[in-house]
């Protein structure tokens, strides 16, 4: 039998991506040969207890920790840095630590006090999810044909970033190693300044007056329900993105306010050719997806 | 044999919507005895000869809409009241004149001063469609479901009103009689404003340095890639919505430019409250959708 990727994986929170990454474990005996869940709310560990997701589940996020090679930090954005700081002093030699945060620079940032020269840290960020949250919601298909970004410090070992590479091919996700500022930017624009759009327009049309407000609900076209799909997540999950990449996210947000701001003016001016350029050019990036295969 | 709703339909303009109606009237005869399509376009009248689609195909708007009991303009807004200053002199008297258009205040007020008394006026905006344009694009059960508004005027006599209700019915449509204006304003906000968001930030996107903008095609997460869903549509038939209903559109615009300059302030000055009271506020009009079963 050839050797696990990872001797004992730890994965601390099991909501909907660390239960994930824990039932694809369970069903592949090639990514660690002992899994612990840790999650401080005992009614959790109750939980994914009878979900079996894991060998070993606790509350001790310290005896989780240094049991394990692999600890997976699979906590809310804003608890990484506080959680590695906890369980780091802790961790074996060799081991390497790891998380699944959406944004990067200020956690990296935040950690970067706390490290050990013989803990690897390796910040990676899978893009799935879905507008649920907690051990319920997770399913072992969740990374299938999805993107890992990886984004290690100048001086992490390239053994530590192969071992967590092959963790997400082994998951069905695809890796692509990147600079941690690019990585903000990116989700900024790709993610985060569309979601924080989905929530304004919905606190929008909440503010309506009755009447409307309640038509809205019963005609919601294609272009409102869309909106709310994306702005169905989780609100601890988002505040911590929002406010730890805040830089990229106002960034993003005021160019694309401006972008708006011209589409009102062309509107107010009846300028009939930016308008036109406009909607062309969005389908012109959707073609692009499409030939990308990510739509 | 029970009488059919309308004796002779004719279609001008028989593209995604107008060849749907088309379909659907050949699959159920109770609709129509006869149908007509119009198109100036020799090649879409071609296209709708080959497919099969209408009884009686012409380039001629003036012989259709003579013949017609129901003439219903399924052309781009903006071209609505053109065709209707052309087409009301020949009318049959008695006959009913309706349209298909997104928007109302502006076709009404342009329709207005070419109405006759002996000819009823009933806007209709069936709230259906795909990103797809053209004969081809056109299904029979493109309204199954859907809602369509009805918005008469005053003066519109109700047995004309009923004609058209029940001829959406037939479509599988669900029909609500609402004022013109009350109408703008809600699909500005269902509809039209989510539209232009999405254009936006696919420019914003389109804007961005090189290599950026080639890793946001790859990483498009679902957020992005949902606004560009909505973003591929026919820019024609987006720049006529644009303008025609540009007072509403730049009302709600503004109400949600404040909503999200609200967000960009709390993300800012690290408001945690009123970033999370946001984003409940989005999954609560999500769970009304789906409690609505809109979603």
């Amino acid at each position: 039998m050839t050797q696990p990727i990872v001797d004992t994986l730890c994965v601390i929170g099991p909501g909907l991506i660390g239960s994930s990454v824990l039932r694809r474990a369970r069903l592949d005996s090639a990514i660690a040969r002992e899994t612990i869940a840790v999650d401080r709310d005992e009614q959790v560990c109750a939980r994914v207890c009878e979900l079996d997701l894991a060998d070993i589940i606790t509350t001790d996020a310290l005896r989780g920790a240094a049991e394990a090679d692999v600890v997976m930090l699979c906590v809310p954005v804003g608890a990484i840095a506080t959680v590695a700081a906890e369980i780091l002093p802790v961790m074996k030699p060799g081991a390497i630590l790891t998380d699944v945060g959406s944004t990067r620079r200020s956690v990296v940032d935040a950690i970067a006090p706390h490290l050990r020269p013989d803990v690897a840290y390796v910040p990676a960020h899978p893009m799935a999810g879905t507008e649920h949250s907690g051990p319920d919601a997770g399913f072992a298909t969740l990374f299938e044909n999805r993107w890992c970004l990886l984004t290690p410090l100048e001086n992490t070992s390239s053994k530590a970033i192969a071992t967590i590479e092959a963790l997400w091919h082994a998951m069905g996700a695809r890796t692509r190693v990147m600079d941690i500022d690019h990585h903000d930017r990116i989700c900024a624009i790709v993610s985060h300044v569309p979601h924080l759009l989905a929530f304004s327009i919905c606190h929008t049309a909440d503010t309506l007056a009755d009447e409307l407000r309640s038509e809205v609900l019963d005609f919601a076209a294609s272009g409102f329900r869309d909106f709310t799909r994306i702005a169905a997540s989780d609100p601890i999950m988002w505040r911590d993105i929002f406010l730890n990449n805040r830089e990229a996210i106002l960034e993003m947000l005021e160019r694309f306010a401006q972008d708006a701001q011209k589409m009102a003016t062309a509107i107010r001016e009846g300028d009939e050719a930016t308008i036109v350029s406009s909607v062309e050019r969005g389908r012109a990036i959707r073609r692009s997806l499409i030939e990308n295969r990510q739509a």
